[in-house]
């Protein structure tokens, strides 16, 4: 597919196709990157997010391009002169060729597309998309185990609220995956994100030896009716030592991360942890997305 | 002229030579940059602006050269120490070639000057001046119309208090210009910055098909003695289509942004606004000044 | 020795000829640095300091590198959402090639060192350390005068709070360095940052004519059990144009920056006055240390 000079905003412009030509690209960005001296990328983030600025900045470096920063739109913009989202995409679309947008609320980002002469990249819209998260999830799998199709993925924890287990359904259903949603009774998978061959249980020690890959959410303690039934719930949905024992020799836990308690520490020696794998992936998948945008 | 090694902290550095020699050059830059690999530029922001920040980071690293930022300075920096503005300046032009900042209050970037060992450019400071926006809004109309002598060129909006006209109106005596001031009674613009040949009205409706250019300022309710004054000529600085159809088929409207209502979205695909082409040209502008001021 | 990969926390770090050597680089830098072309560096400040934070990314750039910065990680990082600061380091660590960390608390550096996959630079954590402005403040000195040997070294201001006369303190212990300690009473060295040979004095004009080095420390008022007591002593360690008469010809004036009263205006055109070649000098060692992590 061909990506040049397209907005990235959704998981949904992504295919089986798409996908397995963004990972082949992505693979080989992890032996050097170059090709956009001369190009420069904007961030704008409206809400704070180290992880996912320093991801495309990193990225766009090592691209060979430059960066042009603005970590607190909130705090230091026109935004406090009331400047539409239109006009300011508008307006640092004349000075760079390609911008990233964070935003805490769902459609914003489509907002600041809409007059953008350059590409603009949606890295996370509140409870709308984070498409490049839900591509680095899948990529960090496909590369370890060669393929996607024929695996069994597990979701664990707040299925119903969560933006990255809904962003993994909408991209694996173009893959021959079989699912089992693991959740909290109300904090289910809702209908439209299921897919064909999926299984469902409250209790993850019951089905975590069916995974091969465990991809880990958080659970938010006030989603919950009340301290009694967080209390019921809350423990089977931490992973750690004594968990991973169920779990298959070559399973892979996945996490968005920033994690709390939801992964136990003495998890990370464990070989098959790969949320750190996947922040290192995340670099190469967006210098991967970058260069389909920039050059095509 | 020779500015290598220069501070530029006002509109009153350039004459017609200085300003047609820059234009030039701006537009060799428009076909690609380069020259400033190895220099560093400081971006110091005592108040928000992500418009100018970008658009000098932009130009700096189009230029080759490498940026160090803070948007804030208010909030990170040893300003919260109470450092003194000198030493300031002193300090941070030890570990870059060239220094940009923006300040709230007028004389405080002369000061921040004051022991700096290498160039600084003014931003904005406040009601003082900020020669980079002058520079550029000339810059927009002399590459289109290839030329500024024997054009009429209108300022609409608060003219007493607006640092975009009066920034204009001293890099315009250079030129032979007809000026037609447009501004509500009691925004009249000051003695000190008519040139000769001016007329003056309260009506844009009336005059706006004299005008080659349609220089837009902000008119902010406040200035106004009460709100009946305000509904009674707020209206008449309200740029929309049915207004632009008044004006000359080669008309060109600038305005600096962000705008809130003084120009409609709808005047946005008129061919006429410049608003937007004037943010690029900005970029091209300041790529020349830090040439000149680098290299000389 | 060989500082490859290694994290940077302490000036305990560097012995005599660690020390010499890193000099010996730091004065190569000085003629053109670069060797790091691809190379990126993070940095995490969870406290303001634009001098320190411009310094290291001003050297990271002269060697040809690049940055991602996040000068104020309280604000806008996933501290907010309670991530420790080791996980913060594993993730930062997944990106960049080095990380310079900046933090209010003492051992908070050492926490995001802890499963860090890249080498951490400390920058200052609190009552703790701040290795490179030690090593800068060495090499100013080292620089000028050829060698370290044989120096009397004043110290002055609060030594027994300070971080800096500490510091310079553990570094000078491997040369054959007088130390003059002069204090206001109750805020002298600690025992246990005392060298063999030492002189002690509460009266700065007293003894400054022995200095070699004078090298001054803020002393806050708020340090003194009462005004009485501060107004008695405070003027004494004020360096002016007078105080400095008594100094030697070829004496050097230090002061880690930002002053506020402690050395007058006035003293900053004598040729004895350092500190604003210190922070020129400050690039060069970081330069010299960056690259002996990253190439070794």
């Amino acid at each position: 597919m061909d990506y040049k000079g397209q907005h990235i905003l959704s998981t949904k412009q992504f295919d089986r196709d798409g996908l397995l030509e963004l990972f082949e690209e992505a693979k080989e960005m992890e032996s050097g990157g170059g090709g956009l001296s001369g190009k420069l990328m904007a961030t704008l983030f409206y809400e704070p997010s180290t992880r996912t600025r320093f991801s495309f900045e990193s990225a766009m470096l090592r691209l060979g391009g430059g960066i042009i920063s603005n970590a607190d739109m909130v705090a230091t913009s026109s935004h406090r002169k009331k400047e539409s989202l239109e006009d300011t995409g508008k307006v640092v679309s004349q000075m760079v060729d390609v911008i990233v947008v964070r935003h805490p609320e769902e459609g914003s980002v489509a907002e600041l597309v809409g007059k953008s002469d350059v590409p603009v990249i949606n890295a996370g819209d509140g409870a709308g998309e984070h498409p490049t998260q839900g591509l680095l999830d899948l990529y960090t799998v496909w590369k370890e185990k060669g393929d996607l199709d024929g695996l069994t993925w597990g979701m664990v924890g707040d299925l119903k609220n969560g933006r990255v287990p809904h962003s993994q359904a909408d991209l694996l259903k173009y893959f021959d995956v079989k699912f089992v949603y693991v959740s909290p009774p109300g904090l289910e998978m809702p209908e439209k994100y299921r897919a064909g061959n999926y299984s469902e249980s409250n209790d993850l020690r019951e089905v975590i030896g069916e995974m091969d890959v465990i991809a880990m959410t958080r659970v938010q303690s006030e989603r919950f009716k009340n301290e009694e039934e967080y209390k019921k719930y809350a423990g089977s949905y931490v992973l750690d030592a004594g968990m991973m024992k169920g779990a298959k020799k070559d399973a892979m836990v996945l996490h968005p991360l920033p994690r709390v308690d939801e992964i136990a520490v003495e998890v990370d020696s464990d070989p098959r942890a790969k949320y750190f794998e996947q922040v290192k992936n995340g670099v190469f998948v967006r210098m991967a997305l970058l260069a389909k945008v920039l050059k095509g």
